[in-house]
């Protein structure tokens, strides 16, 4: 079958199997929710928020760019994955056209016509990988690979850079756990794997991995490291980085397979530079992780301080003298007044204000119990409230599902948006003080009360990450309002002490303080390794690197 | 004062502070141990050592080759550094003319021309060394960064490359505590602090690092950080590179300040280029690291299984189950063996034969406390049975003295030497056997019985290294000897799934196993951060990378 017959340019019956998030709001239609008319009332009364007007386009009425492709590219890139593996069809096209961030979902509401990527493949091979990618460094068409689709980044914005075209290049077909050491405790994933999809692999053997991103029911395994993932056990589990054994890449300049000890002095960590290259350097095809037994216990229990500094130095307490929580955050004043305001009920104890510490501790039987008293002991005697398992369940209940309420809140006319830093322990009060300010003052000169509410979700021994959700009234042009806070808040975490992004990544959204960051020899650094393995410079151009 | 009045180009006469290891053994001659009678005459009848003729050239007695450099490149030197912190004078260079491995002890017992540095200098600040490297660029000078002089390597030889002479930049000034923050528990530490001047510094404060490898009294935080160092409590604290939080470098192309926060997903992490890096892509001068409170209690307890299998199954259980020892490890039977035979007396337990295994807990007497017993619970039920304290305390107590050992033993005609690597815990046992008949092999090839004996010293979630310690009789040319030995050994353990090392690093002797670690697109990731970073080549050409 000739592959324009099945997906042709300007095509849009859905050729491929589509990503699993729906495409103009987070994850599944079917878990959306609606605020209620009290929230809505409540958002009106305090930030002044009216509802959108308009209704949002259906997939039907979306207009996309046509796609630069012609046949001839088409049937090249048919050749090298099959024609039943590539499409323009602008069904397959709109689903894949960006990620999840709210500009994202902004964009995704507009009416005017909307960039998208090319044409999409799914690859089944590394070798058709290494083919694709000669191919379009012939063709000079970009590259962009994908996964779930949840980057907040603008990690998947569909880039040309100085290339004609770009392509979608969809790692759904590496969806199979390739080997599994129940001695060693390492499972080697595919790329495409999904988070719910790997734990249902490993647990047929007892395994699991226990990385739960807020994006986890969506996102893959190659995303995982191309990001640097972090997900809500990391204090138990580790970030997915320290997760990671080994790593198979293809680049144009070859295939890497790194990783050939759980420890090495043979040089620098060469793993390290592909953990967090978002697709930039080369494609993630496989992942050999550290896994787990499947815990036998979970124990929660949640937590009350009278404010912030006291919570967080608990929390330091905790990490520095290794009391093993799997679990360990802790919500400031305003996100505990909110998120109790939002739920009916928290079990009945006695919630009062302050400051919510959820702890959840895994195990055998013993492991978990003893994690539990270790750690009860140090939030006890660092001024903590214990409040009972209920409130600990209650979050765990409802930890993917956030970005449903940010759905809700653009659809009501709010701006709502997060983002994340991190830094020492020391300089922790600083960057949130910081960070807050130049969020409520950028919004406040936009026009619009705001709320800005906070967590510490990842503890190290040194410091600890801050977790920042933003309410406010749409003013204007409400991605341009977004794009004046971003960059306040950016330029506040880099002039503070933060890291730019603790595990959201860089994406193009992040990329203008990547100088910042890494410095001007850090970015001279990473333009070599490009020009190296990528001298068409195919890979996600536009990307983390400045 | 003139440069060369002082110290000029074949002086004798020391001018500058000497490193802190003597020229021709390890360490502190004070601490030499010559073998007993009684051990001679067992090398003798069991492996046919014979007392190596001749007797070694003091340090007047050798002959250096002249320096290659000319009054007018020593001005230069001295423009930038001050004449007081340069020297040509081979008092100064003889003890930078290499390590401490084997090959380099039996090159200093050589009474041929030997090579060494073309000049010594001692940088003050960081704008020196980048002017520095200015400099060597310009005159096409190499520089070999110096810290303790400990590599067993070949880190620190004297190579040119294509250049015309190789300078020996030593760190020992910067020598400070440059900042600690007790709340963070973080502390920065100049490179050339070494290990007891940290412990020092940080204990006036209640702090320590806690990294205790073989080199420790000598050895520098640059060079645990450029090598990829790792301890003999690493079990408990980490790997040297999991404790450090960030890094400056000097390269040839600008200084690098790296590491904002402790944790990102900002991009790549540069600093784990850095980590390993081994001077060729820079100068490391400061190290962020993550302290921790001196330990208030230490417990000790030696096990002794029945055989190396049991045994490492035993350590795997300890650290998949996270039961928290500072120390842990396993000699095998041929290692438990010989320190029996070696040792006069381990407190009257009843070791017989078996394995021997060390624990140390340390940490609050609560902490450590609780970590032996969850320990002593995981070890009892794999099969140990529990020696008391004492062979763990004598353990402790000879921790950093095997290298006199080795002194000795070429002293009296045998060869004696050690290496490293690391695998997964399914794959110990075939490495181990592998490694071990390719140096067996090697030696009876090359004419005598060898000894071999094994530990496990570092233990991880997934796999743990292998530590050989190799003695037989020299035969012929015992350079050339251990040459095909280290060859055969190191191709088996490529072939055999280990990495080429664990913790003492690449150097020149490990380089042309590089390829086979890292892969072709490893290596042209390594030779673009190097062009990127040192255009000209001048940094430690010869090491590292292939």
């Amino acid at each position: 079958m000739a592959p324009e017959t099945q997906a042709g340019p300007g095509g849009t019956a859905a050729a491929l199997p589509l990503p699993p998030m729906t495409w103009d709001a987070w994850g599944d239609p079917a878990l959306a929710k609606p605020l209620s008319d009290d929230i809505k009332g409540l958002l009106a009364a305090a930030l002044g928020v009216s509802p959108a007007d308009g209704t949002r386009p259906t997939a039907d009425e979306v207009v996309l760019r046509p796609s630069a492709l012609g046949p001839e590219d088409v049937a090249a890139l048919a050749a090298v994955v099959g024609p039943e593996h590539v499409s323009t069809a602008d069904a397959d096209r709109l689903p894949r056209s960006g990620g999840k961030s709210t500009p994202d979902l902004l964009r995704r509401r507009s009416r005017d016509p909307q960039d998208a990527p090319d044409a999409v493949v799914l690859p089944g091979s590394e070798e058709e990988i290494a083919a694709l990618l000669a191919l379009c460094a012939e063709r000079r068409i970009a590259v962009v690979p994908f996964g779930g689709g949840t980057s907040v980044v603008g990690g998947l914005d569909p880039l040309r850079g100085p290339l004609t075209a770009v392509l979608s290049l969809d790692l759904r077909r590496f969806d199979r756990l390739e080997h599994l050491d129940a001695v060693s405790g390492e499972a080697v994933l595919g790329a495409g794997v999904t988070g719910p999809r790997a734990e249902e692999l490993l647990s047929a053997h007892g395994f699991e991995l226990g990385h739960y991103p807020q994006s986890f029911r969506f996102a893959t395994v190659g995303g995982f490291a191309a990001t640097r993932s972090s997900g809500q056990d990391s204090a138990g589990y580790g970030r997915f980085d320290e997760m990671v054994r080994g790593l198979r890449v293809v680049t144009p300049a070859g295939t890497l397979d790194l990783g050939r000890a759980p420890a090495s002095a043979a040089g620098p960590d060469l793993r390290e530079l592909f953990l967090g290259s978002e697709g930039v350097f080369g494609v993630i095809t496989a992942v050999r992780l550290r896994v787990h037994p499947v815990p036998a216990v979970k124990i929660h229990e949640a937590w009350s301080f009278p404010d912030f500094a006291t919570g967080a130095t608990a929390l330091r307490e905790v990490e520095q003298q290794g009391t093993g929580p799997t679990v360990i955050r802790l919500s400031d004043e305003s996100e505990t007044m909110i998120n109790l305001a939002m739920t009916e009920k928290i079990g009945g104890e006695q919630v009062t204000g302050g400051c919510l510490a959820v702890t959840v501790f895994e195990g055998t039987e013993e492991q978990a119990e003893a994690r539990h008293e270790r750690t009860r002991a140090v939030l006890l005697a660092a001024g903590g409230t214990p409040l009972g398992a209920e409130p600990a369940r209650a979050w765990e209940h409802g930890r993917f599902n956030a970005p449903y309420l940010r759905d809700a809140l653009l659809d009501a006319g709010a701006l709502c948006e997060t983002l994340e830093t991190a830094t020492d322990w020391a300089n922790l009060g600083r960057l949130k003080s910081a960070a807050t300010e130049a969020l409520q003052g950028a919004l406040t000169a936009s026009g619009t009360a705001s709320l800005v509410l906070c967590h510490i979700s990842h503890v190290y021994p040194t410091g600890a990450s801050l977790y920042f959700t933003v309410v406010a009234a749409q003013q204007g042009e409400p991605l341009a309002q977004w794009a004046q806070v971003k960059r306040a808040v950016s330029d506040a975490i880099m002039a503070n002490g933060g890291t730019i992004t603790h595990h959201h990544a860089v994406g193009a959204d992040h990329r203008p303080w990547m100088g910042a960051e890494v410095g001007e020899v850090g970015v001279r650094i990473l333009r070599a390794v490009k020009d190296a393995l990528d001298p068409a410079g195919i890979l996600n151009p536009g990307k983390l690197i400045p």
